[in-house]
This record gives structure tokens, sequence and C-alpha cells, in this order.
């Protein structure tokens, strides 16, 4: 008979250029264990537990494991779908017990933001009661790096390193162009209420003249009039002008500017990009303008990954594990840093009853006084998160990434409503 | 008494990840020519000539020339700047000829596109009614690959690997989404009359089920209807869709998609792209959608050049100056396919009478029936262009890249009006 019980891991949200490198730090971690036997995945996140849908890790050769690292997007298939409060609908969360019971599960691995980490605590809770021998630990993720507790959230510094990296080759384009040609752009990053991503563009110069020159976050309201004030004296100053905007970029009254009602010609209201919308402003100042929308470019961009990103995102996955096995529950791995510079982190913990839903915005003494610029106390911050390069290996021109077989358990449960 | 001479590089036109490597080329060529004294650059392309502002390549360092490979954008400032036509005005022209007889300049080398190869040609002919000892070569350059008789120019396989690449990982994010969130992303990308940059996408996969699905060419007519059918067919086979669209997509009557009138809600008409307009189609499908538009992104990401364009970049630069020295004018190097696999290449030459205002567009045999695919002809033109990683040196997470110190030759004319 065998001891050794099976664990259940999920990704859940938006998913990261990194992610997979937790998962993969959770199977490599738990295929050394003595407590645990298969790894388990979720496809398509919590709704594989429902639907009773577990890939099984252990007809994936260790080859293809390892790829993961390689590997952006949720490489097991992410979800966004929140669990119904079990306090006054149980049937889901007494569904996934039924799963992890017929599965002989008895460690949960939730790898997501704060709304996850919400379920995850809540899992964790409903175990102790039905006294089900379940560790429940949560695995921070998310691009926007709101997560509290933890320093930064894993995903977040391949996204940073991505936006300061692509800020300086965009700039050094228009730079180039400025003396007949377009004169400012504007490149739209992520984040609808933090605004770490753009602050992160910060990163693309040590010096004011050099882009990029506004960032515009979801913490300062924006000014129409201030704002094309600040362009217009940065294309006098300097010949051109880079803005870098949250896609989270909002008026006083808290509208967004991406929701100011574009139409089509067919009468359609358009989905957002505070892009366009700045770029229709600069426009009427007769300033050419390009801009460019990141969007997902920017969370896959596993090419251009912080190797301390992708090191902490392993490490979470792999810790997260070595919690569960030490027979800890409703905690998550956090990143704590030591020191700036040599930069130093460890891995610690917070209690999962903490975490829920709590958001961690960029706070007033990383903004410089006029809104558009990041301060020192930013940069000291953020330049030790995009350090180093994460090997990033190639097969025929394109990133080398993992196919994985994905062989589903055989089900032994109805089927769930 | 120095029997050298003088050289004049220019960049002009839209620049790219590569430009720089070709002005690295021209500048080490030159250096161990017999025939060079120094490399003179205009600053800000042909305008640099014009206004006798000319750089003076000799008091940058070795390092910081070499730098220049690692470098995107122009370095020595671009321009869109078409001289007049010296049968009609040849204020400009003669102007020219005073400043490369005032600063001792013999040499002449464009790096540009189609236009800037016409001036170049144009410039010859003027040398040669002048009899003014002028060599004129051109350096073919643009991301949109559309110059013809060479096989491929340089700058357009490190856009290509850029967007195969970015096609890739974001088809595996919103692969991962799918499920409960995101089914169709839409990337935008460069190419106003020929879509060899949106072809390039086809080379994210090498299957029918893996993205790019769709691919939208300024050569194929678009029909809204066919397109949504073809997204909700691929949605219901794949559970996924990813188009790739040219930013020239246009319908039949050759109205651009992206100039079918997005206006704001201060009525303000909108800038192009044709990603959100695509989305609008979509979201009237009920299917949940995301777009991104690369813009400068692309043609600037130094980051993920193709290793082969870099060699290739370099290698125009180098021959141009071979050339020249060796007597030749009026002419450009070219980039000749040896043989597919293995690619194997070399440089050749074409006369710049025959290149000037050709445009090579995406043939038909290299698009499939339905519109939407590249076809194995085309992949078999396109893969090797991506080919190889070129590297990137970085500092403090970010490219290392050259800043010059971009000393001016003290001025020997009057102004220019």
């Amino acid at each position: 008979m065998n001891s050794k019980k099976n664990a259940f891991y999920a990704q859940s949200g938006g998913v990261t250029a990194v992610i997979n490198a937790s998962a993969c730090g959770v199977i490599e971690t738990a295929a050394k264990s003595k407590k645990i036997n298969k790894v388990l995945c979720g496809e398509n996140g919590i709704l594989g537990a429902l639907n009773e849908n577990l890939i099984d890790t252990s007809k994936e050769s260790k080859t293809t494991i390892a790829k993961l690292k390689n590997t952006p997007g949720g490489a097991f298939g992410s979800c966004r779908f929140k669990l119904q409060d079990p306090v006054k609908q149980k049937k889901e969360y007494e569904r996934l017990f039924e799963v992890f019971a017929a599965h002989d599960i008895n460690y949960f691995f939730y790898n997501g933001g704060g709304d996850s980490q919400d379920t995850t605590y809540k899992v964790s809770e409903m175990a102790k009661k039905l006294k089900f021998p379940l560790q429940c630990i949560g695995i921070p993720k998310t691009v926007d790096n709101d997560l509290p507790f933890t320093d930064c959230s894993p995903g977040f510094g391949s996204v940073a390193k991505y936006v300061a990296t692509s800020t300086l080759e965009a700039g050094l384009d228009v730079k180039s162009m400025a003396a007949t040609s377009t004169k400012v752009f504007i490149l739209e990053v992520m984040g609808r209420h933090a605004g770490w991503i753009a602050a992160a563009s910060c990163l693309a110069s040590s010096n004011s003249e050099d882009p990029p020159h506004i960032i515009l976050l979801p913490e300062v309201p924006f000014e129409k009039n201030k704002f094309l004030t600040q362009v217009k004296q940065t294309v006098r100053k300097n010949g051109f002008c880079v803005v870098v905007a949250s896609e989270g970029t909002q008026m006083k009254n808290g509208k967004f500017l991406a929701d100011s009602g574009l139409t089509d010609a067919f009468g359609h209201k358009q989905l957002g990009g505070v892009a366009p919308v700045l770029s229709g402003m600069i426009s009427k100042l007769g300033l050419k303008n390009h801009w460019a929308v990141a969007d997902y470019l920017q969370r896959s961009a596993r090419h251009i990954a912080s190797k301390t990103d992708l090191d902490q995102a392993y490490a979470v996955g792999e810790f997260a594990v070595k919690l569960a096995t030490s027979g800890k529950t409703a905690v998550m791995p956090i990143i704590k840093r030591i020191s700036d510079a040599p930069y130093k982190w460890k891995i610690d913990t917070v209690s999962l009853k903490k975490v829920a839903n709590v958001e961690k915005t960029v706070p007033k003494k990383f903004i410089s006084k006029n809104g558009f610029k990041i301060t020192s106390a930013g940069r000291k911050y953020l330049s030790p998160l995009i350090q180093g390069e994460a090997q990033t290996n190639f097969n025929l021109g394109i990133p080398d990434v993992a196919f994985l077989k994905k062989d589903l358990l055989k089900k032994k449960l109805k089927k769930f409503n």
C-alpha cells in the first residue's frame, strides 16, 4: 500500500511569463518528496477539480516538466472562476472534497492572485471543518504586483523587464525619427488599479532626458491640461517624448480614460485602450505620434524574462511543497527582501487569512511630486526585480516551449453540474 | 598630405533593430580601408548633409562603435525627407555637393528603403554630370521586406522573429485563458502595403491548430463575413483563436480598415489601429477578446533580433565599403539566397537604377487559398530569416546600448535655407 498521497495543483486568473516555473517547482520538488505520490493538475484551474479533469503529471517526461521553466502562459490551463461563497452555497466546495477524496488528494496548491488566495483560505477552513486531511498552500502570482506582504509578486519582475526594455528600445526608435516625423510615442501597459507595471518603465534610463518622460499611473488622477503641457514641454526640451500609460489611467472621478467611449464607423462602442485616447489628445496639439498597446505580449514575454523573477517563481513553488509536507496549511510563501544592494532575498510565509483581498498599490513615496516620474526610492525597490536574463532556449528560431500530453486521470465520480 | 578621402553615411526612413549594425559594418570596414579617412555621419539622415551637421565617428571609441550592433533605432538620427527632384529644383542637390567638396567627401553611403535608393541613384547621376568623384552606394534597410532584387531586406528578419515569438507567447497565454475568459486575441503588426511581417507570424507554429489561426494581409481584400465565420469556426474547433493583422488590412475598394473612422467621446477622429476595429467586430459575436498593437516595439526589438538578420545587416554595410573603395557606384549590395536548407546566402549587387521605387509584396504562391494562411512555399522562404539569436548584452537588467558623443565637424559653409 502506498502511504504517499496525491497533490492537486491549479493555475488561476491571468497568467504570466513564469507561472509555469512555479508549476515546475511544485512538480520537481514533489517528485523528491517521500510524502507526495502524484501531482495532479486541474485542467483549466479549479474547474479541473470541479469537473474531475485531472492531468496526471507523472505521465510527462522529466524533460517536458523542466521545459515548463521556458514556457509562458498557463500550461495546464487557467481560469477566471470564483467559487461560490461556501457559507451561502456549499455545493462547489463539497464537490472539491469529493474529488480530493476520490483521488487520494491530501495537498492543495493554488497558484494565483488575491482572489485565489481567498479561495485557498476558504478551502483550508472547509477542510478543518470536515476534518479532511488537506494541507492548503497558496502560491503567489500576478503581473500586477499588487499582492500584500510579499516584497514582490512572481510574474511582475518579468513584465517589468519587458516594459523597461521596450521603453528603452522604442524610445531609441522615436528619438531617431523625431527630427522630421514622429515626436511622441505612447506605450500602454497593464495595471487596472495598481500602476506597478507602468512604474517599472522608469528603469529604461537613469536620467530625466531619456525615456520614459511621462508615466501615467492609476494612483495619480489624470488631468488633461497638465498632461498636455508636460508633453509639449518635453518635446520642446528633448525633441521628443515617450509616455508610458497604465491601462487603468483614470480621472479624478474614477472614470477610466480607456472607457471614454470610442465608437467606430458602424456606431459600435469600442473596447478601451488608453493609448488611442491619449494619441487623439496629442494629435490635437499638432504633434505626430505613434502608440502601442502591449496587452498579452507583455505578460507572456518569457523570452525577456527576469532571471530574478524566474528564480523566485520556481522558489515559491518549491517552498510550497516543503510547507505542505511539513504539515503547514493556510499559508503562502512570500518573497522577503533582505537587502537592496546587493539584492538579497529569501522565502518567508504569511497566513492566508491576512492576504485575502488586500491590494497593494504604488505608494506615494515612489511617485514624484508632479505625478509623472518615479522617485529614487521607487527605483531602488524596482531595479533588483528585473536583474538577470533568464536563459531562453530556442528551436528553429522560436522559443522551445513545453507541449504537454495532458493525460487525464480516469474519472471516478458522476458529472458535476 | 592625406590621400585618403572622407565618407558620408546617413540613415533614412523608418528605423530597424539592426540598421546600426549596418552603420557599424560601414565604420569598422572603412577604418581598415587604405582609401577612406573618416566616416562622417549625417545627423538626422540627409538633413545632416544639407545642414552641414556631420558627426565625426573618429571621435567615438571602438567599443562604442562595436556596441552599435547591440543598439536599435537610428543612432545618428534618421529622417523622413525626400529631396526635391533635381530636374525641377537643383538647389538641394547642389548643396549636397558643396558640403561634400568642403569636407573632402568622395564616398556616399545611404542606408534606407526604396525612396532612399532612388535618392542615392539621383546623387550618383548628378556626380557623373558634375564630374565630381563620388562613389554612391545604397545600403538596403526596411522592416517591410518590400525591396526588390534582394532576397530579403535587412531589418525584416528581426521583426519577423519578434512577431513569430510574440504570436507563440501570446498564443499560449490566450489558450490558457480561453476556457472561462478571453477567446480571441488580435495582434496588429506593421505593413501598410506589403504583408511580410504579418506573414512571418506563421513561423510561430508548424501545425494548423496552433496560433496564428488567421493572418490578414494587405494583399488579400478583407471580407467581414468571411473573416468572422473563420473566427467562429476556429473558436469552435480549438477553443480559441489568434489573429495577426497587417496594419494595412484593406477592403476590396482599397479602403484601410484602420481608417474606418474611430471617434472618441470628444468627437475627435482617432488615429487608426486595425486591431480595435477587428475587436469591435468580434465583440459583436459575443466572443471576449484582447488586442495588442506592437507598433514601434516590433521594429526596435533588438533584444530578440535574428542572428541571420544582424549578420546580413552588418554584411551589407561592410560590402558597401568594399564596393565603394573598388570604384563601384550607383549600386546596392543585396542578399542572394544560395539554398533554403541548409540556408546559405551571399552578398551580390544590383544597379540602383533598377531598384528605385519598385515594391515587392507577398506573392500569391505564399498565400493559402482561403487567404488566411501561409503556404509551405512561404514558410520555406521565411523560416531561415529568423534563425539564430543575436547576442544581446545587458547592463543593470536592460540592453546595453551605445551612447554616442556625436561630435559635429566644424562648419565651413554658410547656413542652408
